[in-house]
Parts: structure tokens; sequence; C-alpha cells
């Protein structure tokens, strides 16, 4: 039992007094070092490297300022993580738009606001953002969202001859993309700038990367050597993994970045590659272990033997485990010796019976008041709250030194039903 | 190929141009015709009958007053619901408070409101009621949800000694439920008004219900007759399926309704119960047939033979797919003959491999700019919604004769960002 925690050295009690509960807390110097330790290890002295911060696993204006202060780019996937970012003054032309069905309004908000890449995922989108960038007198940065035939997940991966994914174009139809790539160039308005892969998320193999950059680096030959057209950034998106529980074993960071560049650095001389920049896409690495989740304990019961301590949350503010079987762990902060450690699950208040936030946790007795502290509940848990059973989006808080600081206000009751219609 | 379809006798493409999409529409007559359905046959001579609409499944200030305009009671299942029903008029005193873990701020709130009913849903939760009314100077009616260990899903249920719900108090709790009863009953603040229990959701047996009112029944016999603890009023909760697609054989409303009444005027009879009122709370059977999607496709692929269609929403609009495995059937409206219809995933726009609609749509194709419309999203879509990649949520449109109207606004990606703090 413990009768505390603390994040960042601040109290845990002490942050669920001050700004309430359900509460999501970011330890913002985690994040912090996090990015350094991608920027710092993602070198080369071949090419040039780019660390963009995948924005999807957790975004707020707070947090879009921090990755510019770091250094990093960003990548958006939608028009209103675009106006996030944006509004929270990250540079354009250090962002990348990623998406398999972007609306016309987004890519002209893209072009418009001077998007540094865009990432086109099919050809007919080549076409549309060569005429749009055309009609808007600009000029579109592009790169190509390729499906590698490489599905990585966890331990294991898989190479067919193409996934069948909703992302990205087949290799094999490298004809047509030339083509496109090149009528597009034509219009004036269109510069090609590389390819774009990515293999999937929560990746503990290496060898997964080394097999995704092989067979880019072979795509890529082919389209400098057959097609004559110079690829000059290459991304290889995200998958680095998070600790969530005892099962998981992330590839150490500046491991995983030093085996990308070597194997890139390798390929780049193996096949005179004309890349003068690589990329990756880190998200829930940066901001899922710095990311918690502290609840109040409610009530509690044991129901045909099976015992629950039920919070205060629920999958309104984490969907994961509901939707993907996600593990999480927690701990118990409690004034209290509630004895020994016994299996017990952990549901939310949702009037559901697939809420549950962990299934088997093996933590003390907790009682009503005591706190529950989640951890690595920082990516994909904010971003995909929902307001369901009508219950309010949690606040979250970023910690950093001594210092915490409302980053996302609490939603109220009245939030929650403010675009009803009185009538 | 559908050149249009009409909701309500109102144009499908009219609604897509007027309000734009993705956009979520309901047929307010269809479901007022629901209403009508439940409460014109859940009747008896022999007790009084109440249908509350279970909130949950779908819930804004129109829908509550629409509930409240056709006569029902209403069963909300958090403070946030409970705002929005009363904010909208509805009568405190047909509410019914669910929830296994309302907050302290909840009850009170309902308390100090004067719901009607509040359903406790463990034996701590009974005396937290009593202690607060007793605080508060008010009077607390309460029902007590029971878990019949009984669980009913689509064609079967399972009958067990009491199966590991996180949902209410177990039967054979009995003695210890009588006496915190009692103790509560002491107070002069909390008066025991009666049973619920819930056996599940999607339900197609009628046998399901039959157990449910049989095991109730006797445990209700023994609570009257061994306690004497008079049950003025039983639930019997929800779960009456929707029509998703062909797999799906809802029993007709009126069938399961006079299957349920035509079983507790015969169990009333054999066990000589006492209760006055029968209470039913269909949600998803009133909402889910008369809510629409309507979706613009974008692009399309063909990945690895498998053929996908993009629309402007997905997993952030409806989130049962990827959550439950849920099937839904939908229409393709297109000017053009598109051919014969084929295989087909429709996916969303979120970045993200699970988000997909439907899995194997057997539609014509589909082309940049037609519309498709997704049948029975009413129950669970809008009220899981999330913003996730930031994608601000459908508006929700009302439909009754010819007359549409707004009754949730659509959000902006302004509104997405507005709990950000700008620093």
């Amino acid at each position: 039992m413990k009768k505390d925690l603390t994040i960042s050295g601040v109290s845990v009690r002490e942050l669920a007094r001050e700004y309430s509960t359900p509460l999501y807390v970011y330890d913002e110097g985690m994040m912090a070092s996090r990015m350094d330790e991608f920027t710092s290890n993602f070198r080369s002295d071949k090419f040039n490297t780019h660390v963009a911060y995948a924005s999807k696993a957790f975004l707020c204006k707070a947090m879009a300022r921090l990755v510019n202060k770091k250094g990093l780019c960003i990548d958006v996937v939608s028009g209103g993580e675009l106006y996030t970012v944006l509004s929270a003054g990250f540079p354009a032309e250090k962002i990348y738009f990623h998406g398999n069905n972007k609306a016309p309004y987004e890519l002209e908000y893209a072009l418009k606001s001077g998007v540094g890449t865009i990432v086109a995922d099919n050809m007919d989108e080549i076409r549309d953002i060569a005429a749009m960038a055309e009609g808007l007198d600009t000029v579109a940065n592009v790169m190509l969202r390729m499906n590698p035939g490489i599905s990585a997940h966890t331990h294991e991966y898989i190479m067919t001859s193409a996934p069948d994914s909703k992302f990205g174009m087949a290799l094999c139809d490298i004809a047509e993309i030339a083509e496109a790539i090149k009528e597009a160039e034509k219009t004036g308005h269109f510069k090609f700038k590389g390819i774009h892969s990515h293999i999937g998320s929560q990746i503990f193999a290496k060898d997964a990367y080394i097999a995704q950059i092989q067979t880019m680096s072979n795509f890529i030959h082919d389209l400098e050597s057959e097609y004559s057209l110079p690829v000059k950034e290459i991304s290889l998106g995200g998958g680095f993994a998070a600790y969530y529980t005892q099962k998981d074993e992330p590839i150490p960071v500046d491991e995983v970045c030093r085996t990308i560049i070597a194997e890139c650095e390798k390929q780049k001389d193996a096949f005179a590659l004309s890349f003068d920049t690589l990329s990756i896409e880190p998200g829930r690495s940066i901001a899922g272990e710095a990311g918690y989740t502290v609840y109040t304990v409610g009530y509690g019961k044991v129901s045909a033997g099976k015992k629950y301590v039920f919070v205060d949350g629920g999958m309104g503010d984490n969907i994961r485990p509901a939707l993907y079987g996600a593990e999480y762990r927690c701990d118990v902060i409690s004034e209290d010796d509630n004895g020994e450690a016994s299996v017990c699950t952990v549901a939310g208040k949702c009037c559901e019976s697939g809420d549950v936030i962990i299934n088997a946790a093996e933590i003390p007795n907790a009682k009503k008041g005591d706190l529950i502290l989640v951890y690595t509940t920082g990516a994909y848990g904010y971003s995909m709250s929902s307001n369901y059973n009508r219950l309010p989006r949690p606040a979250v808080v970023f910690v950093n030194g001594a210092e915490s600081r409302v980053v996302v206000k609490r939603e109220t009751w009245e939030d929650v039903a403010s675009h009803d219609v009185t009538e």
C-alpha cells in the first residue's frame, strides 16, 4: 500500500486534491527527455534527420508547443489536428499532413497554411493535390504513402506481397505511381518530395524495421533508376512501443534509432539512393509512459467470486481496454494499510459491462476515497476519449519539476450539452 | 444504385446538402411511433406500467423533450445525463437514476432535484443514499438493482448461480439486503420502492425474459414473505433488440410487451406479489432503427484484392464496429449508374486500420461525391462518439414529416480545441 506517489516529484494526492479526478497527468519533463532522446540518437553523418511527433497519440495546444520547443516536426492526420497545432504557433513548414481520406477543405486548409509536407495516400489524391495547388497558385510538397507489404505488431511481423491495408499505395503499382507523379509535377505546383511507409504499432521487433528499410530501399531504388524520380526524403513512420505491463519489452529509443540509422546508411550506399533526409514519427513512445490517469475509488463489490473496485472514470476516458483488450498496470494510494494484494477488476462507472480498465490487477484492497493511479495512459487515452453516458472528459495537467498546470480544462455537464439545441 | 433515398419523406441528398456530412439523421416520427407502440402494448389490468427510455442509447435535449411529450419516463446513468434531461424540462419525478458507481455529487444532485427513483446498485450505496437524504432532509425513493444470475445476449441466454457482473446485488445476499433496507428506512428518509434487474442487450430470445421474470418473482416473493418487505415496483430493464442486418430477428415490440405482461400477471397471482407497477427500459429499440448516418464518399482503393471505399467519418462517430464487431448495412446514393453490387469495405478517415464501418458491404461501386447511408446507427452512435484525430462530431438532425431541424449542432475545429489552454 502506498500512502502517496509522485509524478515528477509532485504528490499525486495533491494533484487529485487540486484538480479533482478523474485526471490525466503528463510528466512534461519526461516527454521532453524522450523527445531529446529521439533527436540526439536519430542522427547520421550521411543525411539529415527529422523526428516528427505523431500527434494523434496525444494532442493539445500545450503539447504542440512542447514539440515545437524541442525542435521536432509534427505529424497531423486531420484538419482538426492541423488547426490545433497551427493555433499553438507551430511552424507550418515543419508539419506533415497524413490521412487516407483527406477532405477537399482539409487539403485546401493545408495548402493555404503552407504545410511543409502533404503525405498523399493514393493516386487520385496526387492528382487532386496538384490541381488544388494550381488553383491556389501555390506549390504542394508531397510525399507518397506506400504500403510496404509488411505488417508488424508486437513481437512478430509478416511480409506479404501486399497486406490489405486501408493505407497507402501498392509497391507493384510503381509504373502508374511514377506516371501520376510526373503528370502532377508538370503543373509546376506539385513537388515530389519522398516516400513514406509505416508498418504498425507497438512494435517490439527490430527486425521488422530492418525488413521495412530493405523493402522500401528496393522500391526507391527502382523509382530512382527506372523512373528517374529522385526521392529526397524517406519516412519510416512510427510504431515504437511503450511499456504498459511487464509483458512489454520496448526496444530502447537509442537502440531503435541506431538500428534504423545504420540500416538506412547501409542501404543508401548499397543502392546509391539520393535521399538527403530520413524521418520517423514516434507518438506513443513519447506520450505513452509520460501519461497517467488518477481516479478516485467509489464503490466495490465481489460478484460470483470476482472482486471489483469501481473508479470515477472508465471507458469514456480510456477506451483501449474495451477496444483492443489493452492491458494496464496501476497502484492504489491509500492512507491506510489495506492488506495484502489480491486479484481485482478495476472497472469504471459507465453503464456497460465492458467498461473495465484493468481485468486482473494485483492490488491491495482499495476502499472508497482511495486513489488509483493507472500508468502509461498517455497515448490514445485522452485522444480517443468520449462523452459516453454524458460523462464530462477529465482535465489534462502537465507536471514539470515541482510545477503543475492545466493544459486542457475539465468539461462540465453544461459543456457536454452545449451543442444541444434548446428549442 | 439509388439516385436518392428518403427519411420520413425527406431527401437524403437534400439533408446532406443543407446540413453537410457526416450527419446523424433521426426519424422523429418513427421514434414517437415506437414509443407509442411500447406504451400501448405494455399495459395490464392488474398493475400500472411504466416505459422508461434508456437515454444512454441516444440523448440530447430534443430527445428528452420527445420522450416527455410521449409520456414516457426516462432512465439516466450519470449526472451529465440527469443535467441534460432536467435542462430539457423533463419532470424529475419521472426520472430513474442508475449507475454502479454514482459519485456523491451525483447523488446529491439527484436528491436535490427530486429525482423520482434512484436505483441503488449495492449495499453501501443504500446506506449512503439514506445518510445523504437525511442530511438534505428529503426522502429518497429507491429501487435496488439485483443481479438475476441470467445473462442474455442475442439468441441465447445463460443462467448461473450468479454471473460475475459489475452490476447489482446477488440474490443470495437477500438477508443482508433486507437488513440494509430496514436500517435505511429507519432514518425516515429512505423509501424502498422496488426491485430492478437487467439481463443484457440486443436480446432476441423471449425465453430469456420469461426466465428473468420467474427468477425475480421468486426472489421478490422471498423478500415479501420472509422479510416483510413489500416490493411495489418491479423493473425488468431493457435489452430489446434492433434490426441492424438480416442476421437480426428482433422480437416485435407488441409481442415482447405482451409476453412480459402475461408472465408478470401470472407470477403476480402465483406468488401473490404486491407490486402495483411494472417497468421496462427500452433504449436501442426506440432510437436504433430510427437513426441513420449520412457520409460523403471520398477516395477509394483496391488493396491486395480488398476493395475499400472511404467516407468522411468513421470510428469517431461510430465506434461499434471496432468495439464490438457490430455489423451494419448501407446504401449508396449516386447520380450515376455505378454498376453491379460487389463486396466492399466501407472505412473511415481515421488514422487507424480498425477504422471500418462495414467490413463486407455488398454495394455498387461508390465514387467520390456519392453518399453512403448507413442504417440503424441511432443507438450508441452519437452517444459514444469521440473527437479521435480531433475530428469534430457531426450534427444531429431530426426529421419529422417533411420538416428537418438541427438538434445537436456540428462541432468545429475550434470547438474541439476549445478546452485547450492557450498559454
